[in-house]
């Protein structure tokens, strides 16, 4: 229940915001002000929730938990994805009890009510005649599947996910996300907001200081001009985009506004993949790709979600909001789905540079929340190569207007 | 502190409450209504404590805490019983320290003030001659006995207490529950509000999917006309009742309106006690009982106690809240005062029904509590079976109804 | 933030408030309120940090946190001291992540902006030329040295320090504290509201039930003329204040009305210093000290410190508040710069009784804590040897009226 005093001392923290700056330190400490990110944000958007690889047979379901909102993903019947809330229409216990599983039918563990997946009621033992089964099936979540991924809404009225759909289709479509298996998944907690763990992301300014390894292969630079940018990164932009184009990859930057980013990068020279010697991690490429070095498609949408496209795997980063300095990322490495562990790819050597990469992530944003909570904090100035940032926040505090713009009206 | 807001925010959920129907989401999780159900019913109300049999003699004590409250129950030099803040009136450190021991007097460890098992204050060190002793005992809180069980009430003005002892009192006495001895008492603590662990004691329509050791020996019908009964259990019930109404022992429901309950009902058929093989769990049946089939008394009292009197044994379960979504439940198994574990039970038999049950359970009303903490859930219709949940609710909305109107006129 | 309705409740309970007497529960419990007292107190004093001889190096420094707020401070190129927020002026990392360390400037862990020892940005990467370097120095937080002691101040406009430091420094100065070196230093968590773990503090009331180590040496007594005092200590006083007199000692009580103290009391006849035997606990004495036997001078400043200056060492006591009910406490042991342990002391010999202390004073405020959070708590009336306690509560209460009423001009 948002209080109206968290919403009066919103609209002056927004009054009073610089653009171009870190937020104001209650957005990223405020117990409210975290409700109200779960409202107003989490609760009115795309959210990424999984891969359909994780899923690939009917019945197969993941659960996820938006704030206090548990979400049961399910692969249907009818090999579609639908999504509910994992909440038992009779006394509200969960269905799905574990993160992920295999159900014929939702039977939820109280009173063994039973559900299709496609959510229906259809058994409720000893209930009278009159009730009414068909009023009472699973509160359905809408999904949008893009290659696979499939994203989430838990409010009524979705924003438009058509045109984030048709700008970034063409750039991942190739490495074909939804052909893939899980090699391995983790989801680490950091202790900070989940505003600092997406800053944390939309920037390497700090990349050179803390990720020694992601640097052997990732290249710091976020677009093919960036002034930073060196000669010789100028020569292998060069010969990869002419490389990518008689492949016909597209790789110039979507026009994503503060939404969502899509750009195909190329890796340090030489390097083939996101591995501590620059080799390639899976030898089974993805989908119909003969050679291994396409650089990474990097593609990021907001709130919660970002990604890498590589020849050989695909990495999907999910953000999930755990308290107002705690959040859950969970990492998922995908492989071709014919890929076979030990022959084509070790877990370890897949891994590693992402895992190290998260744990230097961890302490970073763990520090900057710990700063960000002081009386001494004041919103600093945005660096030339943290532009993403200024998207990030603009977008941010769109969102909050919007909804308290509609909070005035009800 | 109960603020405006949260009234405001109670009396609109509880007009929109329909009966017949689980609560709201807030009235589980949401940490001001836990705060306002410590006040409105934990304080306002008759609340089992323990039972005589744990404080035989002078000055043996048990404590408790409810919300913030610790609370000494204590059995005085006259032999009779007293509940007493568990405060010193000097700067209000606790007294006792324990959950339970034995003391001459009441010595506060901070500054060794001395109070009698009454609560006088016997003696304040160093205090000036002016300092008035007699204006400084302890606070005295409300109890009644009922064969030997203990309640206590917070509040100033107490509800009534002898419609309840009058009405459940022929149902028990035989059992002699204040001739008892403690074999056996442990504490969970179970992740769900307090109400979800009440409404879980109050259906057994959950206790085919969850409790197979239960139901080896409990009926799971809660009226001897439960319409689900069976023609077997019919025969059951006359072949019962008959023999009880031989032995005097009164079985039909009392009429405890939403507030309490009172039967007897037999166990399955063969069966003499809840354990693994339905074979009596204790030689020396209680009180001047003869015969080890008595089915069992099955006794609750809202809001934080039930309780079920064999012939071998009895057990009483207590709630205490702890949190919007934790609670401490305690089981106290009690035996023949003269039993002699070892030789006429041992506690592994004693003990292992209930306790699979209550973990059982405790899984139960987690999946329970996170359920009802989604956006996506609605409060629920209640089956026919969970008739009881129905009074518990309905008590409940009374509860906060009455409490909400005497905060208007204050 | 701090509620309108935090304030109105806070008006309230000061009106009520009856001096000479505890204080209501909800000061130390209530979440709100000790949100307040972070604002009103915490922010607005002058603290107790270190002292100078745990950063005797140019870059030697020590971070502490103010509830959620975070100060280094740290020695100085010129040998000074300063204190700064440990927040970087760029996107608020805290700059020092360890409880002490050693540097060469202040470097941000996470995009390496460099700040010398005296706060001035020396070097921000990247940043574009019209970025103003000298208006981004970090924050920087005012502090008072008194005789090594160094205090400091979260609040724009520090009150008065010159009272404090010309009262005491001369019971002090002679004991020589900016002379020494650390030889022990632990923190403790105490589960309590800091003003029960000061309360406690201010009184030896407690001392005869609880710190038989500690009245091996100490005398309960706060004042020459202590009303319990024996014929004994009568003799005691005469006889050592004259060998204080001919040393030029000052011993008489300081005037600090409510805010600090300073006497210097002899030990138990016999005793040199703290020790489990009253033998002293460093054989290099401090200063230019010939005789071991001072007696030792009392010192506290609220809100967080209290202190004692023996002939051998100095202990300096430092309370930090974490939540409602939970305290830092640091205890630091000092002895002379050149004292060698193995040598001239042993720690375990030095630190035994103020760790004992310090445990059994841990328990008694737990304790305190759980018995002030009871409904069934009332404040209660402070005893004579407790006078302290009325100076701390009427400070309190001033502190709390002055922040209210600039609250109400604001």
């Amino acid at each position: 229940m948002i209080q109206e005093a968290t919403i009066n001392t919103v609209r002056a923290l927004l009054e009073a915001r610089r653009e171009g700056h870190s937020l104001e330190g209650a957005f990223y400490t405020d117990a409210a002000l975290f409700d109200l990110d779960i409202e107003a944000v989490f609760s009115n958007e795309w959210l990424f929730a999984c891969n359909v690889a994780e899923i690939p047979r009917a019945g197969d379901y993941v659960t996820l938990r938006i704030g206090a909102t548990s979400v049961v993903v399910v692969r249907g019947e009818d090999g579609g994805v639908a999504a509910f809330f994992n909440t038992c229409r009779h006394r509200g216990s969960v269905l799905c009890t574990e993160a992920h599983g295999h159900v014929k039918k939702f039977v939820c563990p109280y009173h063994q009510w039973v559900y299709d997946l496609d959510g229906s009621l259809r058994h409720a033992r000893q209930m009278p005649d009159r009730f009414d089964r068909s009023a009472h099936g699973l509160g359905r979540v809408p999904v949008e599947t893009l290659c696979g991924m499939v994203y989430l809404c838990l409010g009524e009225t979705p924003p438009d996910f058509s045109r984030f759909k048709a700008a970034v289709s063409p750039y991942i479509a190739p490495h074909r996300p939804e052909r893939t298996r899980v090699a391995w998944s983790e989801t680490i907690v950091e202790e900070a907001n989940w505003k600092l763990v997406i800053e944390n992301n939309r920037e390497c300014y700090h990349c050179a200081g803390s990720h020694p390894e992601l640097l052997e292969t990732l290249v710091e630079f976020a677009l093919p001009d960036d002034p930073r940018g060196t000669q010789d990164f100028q020569a292998l932009m060069s010969e990869k985009t002419a490389r990518w184009e008689a492949l016909d990859l597209p790789h110039l930057p979507a026009s994503g506004g503060t939404e969502f980013r899509c750009i195909r990068l190329p890796l340090r020279r030489g390097a083939l993949s996101f591995t501590m010697d620059g080799r390639a991690a899976c030898r089974k490429l993805l989908g119909e790709f003969r050679e291994p070095d396409l650089g990474s498609v990097r593609m990021f949408r907001v709130p919660n979600n970002w990604n890498h496209f590589l020849a050989d795997h695909i990495l999907h980063f999910r953000v999930l909001p755990l308290a107002p300095n705690r959040t859950a990322l969970t990492t998922t490495w995908l492989v071709h789905e014919d890929a076979v562990e030990g022959v084509d790819y070790d877990i370890e050597t897949l891994t590693a540079v992402w895992r190290a990469t998260n744990a230097q992530d961890a302490a970073l944003v763990a520090h900057n929340q710990a700063g960000v909570s002081s009386r001494g904090y004041r919103p600093g100035t945005y660096a030339p190569a943290e532009f993403m940032l200024n998207h990030f926040t603009d977008w941010y505090a769109a969102k909050l207007r919007a909804y308290l713009d509609a909070y005035g009206d009800a």
